[in-house]
């Protein structure tokens, strides 16, 4: 088993960074060249398409952040996690994620299924 | 989409089908050819794989059975649902798990994974 709370905080960053080229930089260590996403709202595949996916959420919410929810529980090849969607300096929760992974051999993730629940 | 949430339901009733030849119907029904299922405990691979998996498990738990709760969560080819074991004739929830699914283009499950939640 690799390190699967450093893996599950770099993704979590990944989604948080604004700079393109940091950002891009994170999708390469978190996602593997085949890597893909899909929530209910978008799916990225390989490390370009999940980078401009990112963007587009990024772009689509400006002005928010996500927060791991908990520590990721995982076992074999798999992980799962919740996040939190906040307002950037407010601590209200705006949206709840349910993500699912799997882990491919050199410790990134090859495919993140994403679902939503409404925040209270 | 198929029908996920009578899939879920054929999903559980195999579970807790005690006899062989019933529950290997339902193995049939519910996972494709090369379906497989993870999670901490045990692993099962194939259809026949599955069903001695699940045979296993209950001989390893007799006297319980799997109850879904709530309504099962799906996007795409993706589902996502809970369960509670608890004693037949009981309402005490034993145990809790996380299960996640993919569905094939034919609507049986391709792969589940499982992960488990002490009850409180």
């Amino acid at each position: 088993m690799h390190n699967i709370p450093s893996l599950i905080d770099a993704y979590i960053a990944t989604w948080n960074e604004g700079d393109p080229e940091r950002r891009r930089t994170l999708v390469a260590r978190t996602f593997t060249e085949d890597g893909s996403y899909v929530d209910p709202l978008m799916t990225g595949a390989g490390q370009d398409g999940i980078d401009a996916m990112i963007a587009g959420a990024q772009q689509q919410f400006p002005g928010h952040r996500f927060e791991l929810a908990g520590e990721p529980d995982s076992h074999h090849d798999r992980v799962r996690f919740t996040w939190h969607l906040k307002p950037v300096g407010g601590e209200d929760v705006v949206a709840i994620g349910h993500d699912f992974g799997v882990v491919a051999e050199d410790g990134r993730l090859r495919s993140v299924t994403g679902f939503l629940e409404q925040a209270a």
